[in-house]
C-alpha cells in the first residue's frame, strides 16, 4: 500500500511538473481566482514619483531620448550634474499608509493589487540583497514597501501581485551584456532577485515587464517559471503575465497583457488584461497634471464593461505622490468606480463573456456578459426614448425571460418584434447611476 | 447754471473726501462691480504650502497650541531644531503659471481673484521693502508672485484683490508691541507695507485679516483707509472688507466677512461675503488630504445659490501646491462649478436678492433672485413627481408670467392653486445639470 | 568743602555729558583697558561661511561686481535662481562651542574678542527684532550666537566687542534711501537695532563698519554715540572705533582703524588698531584655502611687535567654518602666537611705545617698547654673529643698565662704543623661540 | 630554432607563472621600485568625509557599536530615520582637483599615492559595474575619482596604488554569506569588482583591507593574486600588501602592513609598511578636529626615520574634506615634511637599513641607514653640548672616514676614543632644519 502511494506520488509529481518550455508552461492549470476577479489596481511608485514630471520614463527621456521638455525641466530646477539616482533620498513616503491604500482599493471594487516592486530605473521597493543601497530601506522612505503593502492588501482580503522590470535602463551589467553578448546581469542580478522576491513576499501574480530588448533565452524565463511553478512557495497559486522576452509577449504566459492599455474589442481565446491608467499620460504621479488628462469615471466604467465583455480583466493604475499619498482625484475616480460596481458588480465579477456576441449589433454601447442562467446587458447611453433596443440578444428572450435593471432592481417590461427586443426603461430620475446601467435577463 | 455745477462739483469733491472715522468710511460710495460679480476665488499660498499638513495655521499649532498631531509630524519628518522659516527655500513654485491660473479661474465663473499677499506667518509674496530676505523674491520661488498673478488676472478681465494679514504671529516687533503697549510694528512695518502694496500692485480689493488681537486704533485702520480712499492710486475703484480691528469686524467696511465661512441664511442690510474653502479643513494645500474632505460640486453650487439669494458674494478658496500647481481635484470642482454657471449664471451674476423672501416657504432647497423684470428660482432637489411647488413666489405669478428652465431654456407650464404654484418640469433626462436647476419667471 | 565737591561733581557730571558732535565725542575720557590689552581676536562668521569661497564679500562680488570666478562657482554648484539668502538654513553651527572658542582665544594671548554681530549681508547673529526671520535663531544654527559667545568670552575674563555693519548691501530700505535721499533705513532699522544690540549684550567695544557710502549725518552717528556714552548701560566702559561715516573714518572715535590691515609703521598721536587676518585673502572661512595663503606665526609676531611699537593694538581675525569650528590651521597659529606671548608678553601687554624711536636706526627688524623703568627691544632676526647691535637705544644705556633676554631670562653682557651698543646674545640652541626675541634693558 | 624558442617560452611561462598558493606568491620577484620609494601618501575619501565626525568608521560605530557620541551626533543633526547612504549626494567634491593633489603630494616627498577606491562602507569612487547607483559617478561628485587621481598621480611621476576593502559592513550578500557559509558576495561582487578595478585603472599597488572576518579561502585571494601576477595588465609591475584573509595578514604578500600604524622598531626580514595618519584619531577628514590631535612635523620625520631604518616604508594618510580639498593643516605638515626630505632625502630614498644596528646603542634618537659606501646617521635631538656621540657606528669609522651634515653639507671633525665616536656639530644657528638632522659618514 505504501509502495502504491509512493508510486502515485511520483507519477503525480511527474505529471504536475512544469517543464522549461512554453508549451508546458502554457498547459499548466491556471488558478481560477484571477478570471473571477475582473478588477485589479496597479500602483506605480518609485523615484520617478519624486520629480513627478512627464512620466515614469523621465530618466530615459532625459538621458537617452533628450526630450527637450524634460531636459529643460531638469536644468531649470536642479543643480548642474544632478543625477536621477539622487532623487532617492527624496522619496520620503511620509504619508504612505498601506492599510489606508488597501481600504481605498477595496472600496474601489478591486480584487487584486499589483505594485511596482522595481521599475526600469532599478530602485527596489524592498531591501533586495542584489540592489545594495539603492532601495527603499537604504534610501528614501527607509521602509520595506513591498512588505507593508503586501500585508495590508492581503489583510483586506485582496490578492497581491508584484510588478517587476527585467531590464534596468542604465544598469552597467545590463549595458555590458547587451554590448558583449554575456548574461551577467541575469545570472547575478535579475534571476536571484526574482527568486528572492517570490520567496520573501509570496506574490500571487508575478507581473513581468521590461522584457522587450532581449529574448526569453537571455532572461532565462522558462527556467524561472519552471522554478516558480514547481518549487516556489507560491507554485500552486501564482499567475504570471506574458512579458517574458521580446519573442514571448502576447503569446505565452497565464495572462496576455500585450501592450499597455491593451483592449482588443473582441473576445480573445486566452485570458488577457487591460492594464491602463487613470492619468492618460503617465503611470507615475505627475505633480503638474491637469484634470483634462484624467479619465472620467464614465470612461473607466466603459472600459471595464468592454474589457470584461471581451474576456479581459482591467488593471487600473494609480500613481501615489512621493509622500506616498493617493491624491484626491484618484480617490474620487476609484470610489465612484467602486460605487458603480457595488450596484452593478453582479454583471462583472465572476461573469463570463457571451461567446456569441460581445456587444449589441444594433445599439452601440451595449455589452454582454453571462453567469449561470442570466445574461447581463450593460449599456452606456440612456436612450432619450426611454426604450432600449437589443438585436444580438433577441434569441435569448423567451416568454419566461424576466428583465431587471440592477440599479434599482425594478422588473422591466419588454417586447420582441421584428428581431428586436425593446425594453422599457424606468424613469431616469428613479435610477441611481449616471454613467452606465445594467439589465439582467433571467432565463 | 454751469457755475452752479462747478460749485457743486467742488463741494462734491470736498464732500467726497473720506475722513478718518468709520461713519465717513461707511458712507463712501462703493464701486458697484463687486456686488455684480458674485463669484470670487481666494488663493492661499505661502510657506504653509510646503509642509502641506494640517492647515495654513500649522506654525501656530506647532509652536503655540502644541497640537500633538503637528508636533509629531514635525519631529518625525524634520531635523531637530528645524524652524518654520526654513520652509522658505522649499516654496519652489516651479509649476506656478499665473496665466494658467487666471484661465482656470475665469472658466470657473469667477469675476475676481483674491491672493494672500502675506499670511499670518509674515512671508510676503512680493519683494516688500519691509520684509527683507523673507519674501518670495529673496527665497523660494525667486519671483514677484503678487505681480505675476495680478497681471494675469487683470489680463483675463478679472478684478484683482489682495489679502493681507495685519498681525504676524511671531514678528518680534508685534510681540513687543503687545507686551509694551507700543506701536512700532504698525508704524514701521504694517502701515508702510500696506501703502507699498497698494501703490505697487493697485489692487481692487484690500482684503484685510489678522486684526482680531488689537483694535483699529492700534492698526491705524481709519488713517490707512482715508489714505486709500482719498489719495491712493486706486482711490476710486478699490473696495475693502471689514477686518480692520477687533472692534470693527462685521460692523464696518465695504464688505462684511465676519467669520470664515460666514453664511447667515437671510438677507443682510449690508453687502457681505461668504469666504469658504473647497477643502473643508484647510485654506492652504494639504499634501495628505482625502476626497471626503472636499466639498462636492453640488455643495459648492448650493452655497453659491444660498449666498447670492441672501445678498452675499461667494469667495471660494483654493490652495495651490508648493510647486504652484492647482491640483486636479480643485480644477475639477472649479470647472464643474463654472460649467453650471455657464448655463445658469443668468440667475446669479448682476442679480439682486428678492427682498421679501430669500427661500421658498414650502419647498426646501429653493432660493430666489431677481433681475429687471425676472425672478429666478434656483432649486437643489429635482422632485420625484416632476412638479416643483412654490409658495413664497405665488404672488409673482400673473397670467402673463412665463416660466423657463435655464438649463435647456424650455418653456414650462404651471398652475396656481390654493396659494401654490406648481411648475411642470421637463423630462429629467433632457436636462443637462445634475446638481441644481433654475427656473426663470418672466413677468 | 563738601558742598564744593558736590557742586563740582554736579558740574562734572554736566560737563562729562557727551554732546552730539565729534569734538565732544573725541574729548571723552576713554577707558584705559583697551590700550593695555594690545591683542584682540576678530571673529567673522555669517552666511558667507557657508559657501566658504572667495571671501565674506562673495555676495557683492557675485551680484554687483560680477566677478567671473564667483559667478562660475555659483552656477556650477547651485540650482539656477539660487539666492544668497538661502544659505541661511545651511549655517548649521553644530560644532560651535563658545567656551572652546574663548579658551582657545585666551590661550592665544588675546585680551578681547570682537564678533561680527552682523556683516554687510544683513544676517544677524542674534534674534534682532529688526531682522525678522533672517537671523541665527530663526534660520541656521537656531541659537543666539552673540549671547553665547559673549557669555563665554566674559567668563574667560576677556573683553567683548561687537562688530556691526551700518550698511546692508541689498536691504531695500537702504537702497531706497540712497536713491531718494531718505533715511528710513537708519531710522527704522539701523538705529534701533544698534540700541537693541547694546542694551541686550552690553558690548565693551562697538566696532562699526560699512559706513563708507554715506556721511555720519545719514547714519546719525553722533546721536547714537551721545546715547551710547551718556545713557546706555555701557556708557562708562565702552569704546568705539572710527567707522561712523564716510567723512569720519580715520579721524574721530576712540580707536582709529582707518583701513583694513592698517599699519602705519610709525607712532600715531591717537590710539589705533591693526585689524588683520591670518588668511591673507579673506575674513570669512574659505573651504578651499591653501597653506601659502596663511600668515606664518613669525609674520603674526612681526606684525604684533611692529604694531605695538607704533602705539597700536592688533586685532587678528579668524573665520570659523559654517559648522562653527575654528580650523586646526587657525588653532596652530593662535597657539604658537600665544606661546610666544607667554614668554615675551612682558614687552607687549601694558607697554607704551618709545616716543623717540619706534625701531632701531641701525639694525632692521628691531622695535622698541617701554614700561616703567625698562625698555624692551624686540628683534626679528637672530644675528649670525651672535651679537645684536643697537644704535637708537645707545643713549638709554648707562653703566647701571642690565640687559636680559626674556626667553630664558639670562643676563647678557654688552658694550657701548662709537655710538653703538653691542649685546652678546646667548647660544642660539639655549633659546626657546624661533621667530622673535626680546631684550629687556633695565635702567 | 623556432622550436627551441617555443620551448624556452613555455619553460619561461611555466617558471614565471605564480600558482594559487602562498608559497608561490611569496616567491615571486617583487618589483624593486617600492623598496626604493620609502614614502607614500594614503588618501581616505568616501561618504565618511561628509559627516566628517568621529572617523571613517562612523557608520559602524553608529549602527553596530552604538557609540553614544556618534548616536547623539546623528540624532541631533539629521532627521529621524536618516541613513548613512543618504550622505552620498552630499559628497560633492567641488574643490577636488587631482592635479593639485598630485603636485602637493609630490612636494611632500612622496613617491607613491594610495587612494581608497572603496572603503568598508561599499561606496566606490569609480563607476563599478558591481555597485550600481552607489558610486561616485551616480551620486555625489558625479566623477570617476579613481581615474582622475590616477591620471594626475602618474602624470606627476608618482606610482599609483588602490586601496580596496574586501568586506562591506552591511552589504546584504556579505551578511548572508556569513550567516549561511555561502560565497555569493565574493563570487558576484568582490572578485569581479577587483578584476574590473585592476583592468581599468592598472594600479601599481593593490592595497587590500577589510579581510579580517574571513579566511583567504572565502576571499579567493590566492586565485585573484595568481590572476593578478600571471594575467592582469599589471602582472609585471604590481605589488600587493598582506591583508588577504584573517589567516594571511602579517604573513604573506609583497608588503607586510600587519596592523594600522605598524612600527616594530627593529629590522624585519620582509618588506613592510607603516601606514599611519597625520590626524591621530581618524583616517577620514574630521570637521571638528583640533590641532592637538595632529602629528607634528617633527613626529612625522621621527616616524619616517625610524621606519626606514627598520626596513619599512611610511604611508602617511591625509583625509580630504567632502569638497575634495586637502585642508591647510595637512598641507603644512606635508610641505614641511617634504622640505626636510628635500634636504635630507639622501639618507632615506633608495637607502638600505644597516643590518647590524638600526639605532645607536648609546645616544637615543639616532638611527642608521646605508647606501653604497656611505652610512647615514639621522638624529632627532640636537645635543646641548654641540657634540654627537655614537657608539654603534664606531667600527665604521676609519682614518679616511669623512663626515658631513646633510643640511648645509659642512664637513665635520670627529674623534674616536674609548669605543665612542664624537662628532663636532656646526653652530646650530647655521643649520636649516629644526626637527632632525643627518650626518653622512663616507668611507
Amino acid at each position: 500500500m505504501r509502495v502504491l502511494v509512493l508510486i502515485l506520488s511520483l507519477i503525480g509529481l511527474a505529471y504536475s511538473s512544469v517543464e522549461e518550455n512554453w508549451e508546458s508552461i502554457d498547459n499548466r492549470d491556471v488558478p481560477d481566482w484571477y478570471d473571477k476577479a475582473k478588477v485589479g489596481i496597479f500602483i506605480h511608485w518609485g523615484l520617478f514619483s519624486v520629480p513627478g514630471f512627464d512620466s515614469e520614463w523621465i530618466w530615459h527621456e532625459w538621458r537617452t531620448d533628450h526630450k527637450k521638455e524634460v531636459e529643460d525641466f531638469i536644468s531649470k530646477n536642479y543643480p548642474p550634474d544632478f543625477t536621477y539616482q539622487e532623487f532617492a533620498s527624496q522619496l520620503t513616503g511620509e504619508f504612505l499608509n498601506a492599510t489606508q491604500w488597501a481600504d481605498l482599493l477595496k472600496r474601489a471594487g478591486a480584487k487584486y493589487v499589483v505594485l511596482t516592486s522595481k521599475h526600469h530605473e532599478g530602485f527596489t521597493l524592498w531591501p533586495s540583497k542584489y540592489t545594495y543601497s539603492f532601495n527603499s530601506v537604504d534610501q528614501g522612505p527607509h521602509r520595506d514597501i513591498v512588505k507593508e503593502v503586501g500585508e495590508a492588501v492581503k489583510a483586506a482580503g485582496l490578492k497581491y501581485g508584484l510588478y517587476h522590470s527585467l531590464l534596468e535602463w542604465y544598469h552597467p551589467l545590463y549595458v555590458a551584456d547587451q554590448a558583449n553578448g554575456t548574461s551577467y546581469f541575469v545570472d547575478q542580478k535579475i534571476y536571484p532577485e526574482m527568486v528572492e522576491l517570490v520567496n520573501t513576499y509570496k506574490p500571487e501574480i508575478v507581473w513581468s515587464d521590461g522584457e522587450w530588448e532581449m529574448p526569453d533565452t537571455y532572461w532565462k524565463s522558462t527556467k524561472f517559471l519552471a522554478w516558480l511553478f514547481n518549487e516556489s512557495p507560491v507554485k500552486d497559486t501564482v499567475l504570471v503575465n506574458d512579458r517574458w522576452g521580446s519573442n514571448v509577449t502576447c503569446l505565452h504566459g497565464d495572462i496576455l497583457t500585450c501592450t499597455d492599455r491593451y483592449n482588443p474589442g473582441y473576445l480573445l481565446p486566452k485570458k488577457w488584461e487591460n492594464a491602463m491608467t487613470i492619468d492618460w499620460h503617465s503611470w507615475g504621479f505627475r505633480r503638474n497634471s491637469n484634470i483634462d488628462e484624467y479619465a472620467t469615471t464614465k470612461e473607466l466604467i466603459e472600459l471595464l464593461i468592454e474589457t470584461v465583455a471581451c474576456g479581459g480583466n482591467i488593471l487600473i493604475n494609480v500613481g501615489p505622490t512621493k509622500e506616498g499619498h493617493i491624491a484626491p482625484i484618484f480617490q474620487e475616480r476609484l470610489l465612484q468606480f467602486g460605487e458603480w460596481l457595488s450596484v452593478n458588480g453582479e454583471a462583472i465579477y465572476e461573469s463570463n463573456p457571451w461567446t456569441k456576441y460581445q456587444n449589441d449589433t444594433l445599439t452601440s454601447g451595449v455589452w454582454y456578459t453571462q453567469k449561470e442562467n442570466s445574461t447581463y446587458v450593460s449599456f452606456l447611453n440612456w436612450p432619450q426614448t426611454g426604450v432600449l433596443e437589443l438585436e444580438a440578444a433577441t434569441q435569448l428572450f423567451t416568454t419566461s425571460s424576466e428583465v431587471y435593471i440592477l440599479d434599482s432592481y425594478q422588473k422591466l417590461s419588454w417586447v420582441k418584434a421584428e428581431g428586436i427586443v425593446s425594453v422599457e426603461l424606468p424613469d431616469r430620475a428613479s435610477v441611481y447611476s449616471n454613467d452606465a446601467w445594467v439589465l439582467k435577463i433571467q432565463h
